[in-house]
């Protein structure tokens, strides 16, 4: 094995100066480094999130949800620009302790309500209106487990295999060896899954596909981390039936673009406080 | 750096021959691979399990719906051995097509449901039986939202810094500081959070408490990957104060001996099929 010097921990962990993509946002500690509130628009709901794949599920959600009818989830989508460490304001912090984007403030009752982790957003949200988390017993229990699934699983696949593949200063085999073969478990685990479902919780999308598509859609269709080659994802074909499936939907496209800051500027929203604002692109403005 | 030599990954990634104390159980591949049913006890409950601190969090629950009064959460719990394969029985991928435990059957309607993922159980059990996940908005808000911080940031506490720590056969710098670094700040996210509260979702002890207790209440004692020392982990004084008092209440006691199968033989209860199995264990009769 290549990447076996001898190396012995200190008896103390002590941080290093940071090397890699995101060196600069990760630390050892919690907590604010600035002060700074955050915007609140005229909208009962205020998101403060990036385009990421974390970040979609809640925008796809929300497009979805106005796309069914439920005029209530108007909201305001904030940029917060993780690279530049938005997500350390004072006012961020507040509405996220972990100072991770996605970050909700639902402020349709009499006192605002945090909601952090997009899972935890997906269900707040998905319960208030009734819509996307079946309320049968055993269809349910298929939902929130794949929807725990996904929390659960896509750290192995972005903090594990995105970061030693695409991300990391050094190529490290055993690293590399390690999560890309959990990556290929787990989307084989939703191609057998999704060749006999058409969705993931069953006959009906739900929360679960919107949590799931972003990150194992794209990997399926092999748009991130530039690793379709590397995991051989056009055998998942299951799996890219359902990405082809939901990727189509209007709402998604839309959901998609909310607070997106890479790819064609045709596809990036940045930020959102409109129906409206999906025709005449904000960005020009933000920018200017 | 000293783990920096060059080393360039395939165009398409292949399995090697698997090394670590994990090496047998991890696949790139899901699915069975051998035919075995899963037993059925009595109880209209049926967990399939380790007692792992995934494990912990279900059985810690089920002890405490019981000790709250809620006699329709008895449970027959069988032991699941990770490391043997046992995961990976047909009838065990029937009821977690993940292969992973904790996995509950849940028996109490006409037909069976299943549940797998931790986090999924304990959302399930809570709402069916109206205890410990709250319903009032904000306060259901903020369980969910510590819930799901959970189980999306213990892949990096036991997949990313116990494993690169304790169990990978090289010792590889860049990997241990990258995750002892994220362990450091997610102690500290959990540590200013019980600074300001008794318990993470608030006043009450809820599923967030009892998902987070056997992961990050492990770590805050210094009782998992011999790593008190390297983290510094009496600094999290807060976190301490929690984790001692939730080890303190007798269901907890009880819910993580349940198919616990390392520790103290007085620890170690192999499978429950009955409250009084604590008094009188099971192990030498399964051991026999």
């Amino acid at each position: 094995m290549s990447d076996t010097p001898a190396y012995t921990p200190p008896a103390i962990w002590t941080p290093k100066p940071a090397t890699g993509r995101f060196a600069n946002i990760n630390r050892p500690v919690a907590g604010p480094t600035h002060d700074k509130e955050l915007p609140v628009g005229r909208h009962p709901l205020q998101l403060y999130s990036q385009g990421t794949p974390n970040g979609q599920k809640v925008t796809i959600l929300l497009e979805e949800l106005l796309a069914a009818g439920h005029a209530g989830a108007e909201y305001d989508a904030w940029l917060i620009r993780i690279m530049e460490g938005d997500q350390f304001g004072s006012g961020f912090v507040g509405a996220n302790p972990n100072s991770k984007i996605p970050a909700l403030v639902d402020r349709r009752g009499p006192t605002p309500v945090r909601v952090f982790e997009s899972g935890a957003i997906l269900v707040h949200l998905a319960e208030s209106f009734g819509a996307f988390l079946p309320t049968e017993p055993a269809a349910r229990a298929e939902c929130l487990s794949w929807l725990f699934w996904q929390m659960g699983s896509a750290p192995y696949l972005g903090g594990g295999f995105g970061h030693f593949y695409a991300y990391a200063p050094v190529k490290i085999e055993y690293a590399i060896d390690r999560f890309a073969m959990e990556a290929k478990r787990q989307m084989d685990v939703l191609d057998r899954r999704l060749a006999e479902s058409e969705y993931l919780a069953g006959p009906d999308y739900t929360i679960a596909d919107m949590a799931t598509w972003p990150w194992y859609g794209a990997m399926a269709k092999g748009l991130i981390y530039d690793a379709g080659e590397f995991l051989q994802v056009q055998d998942y074909t299951h799996v890219r039936r359902w990405a082809d499936a939901i990727g189509e939907r209007p709402a998604v496209r839309r959901g998609r673009m909310v607070n997106r800051t890479v790819g064609a500027p045709s596809e990036q929203l940045l930020e959102r406080h409109d129906a409206s604002d999906f025709d005449t692109r904000t960005q020009d403005k933000l920018a200017g």
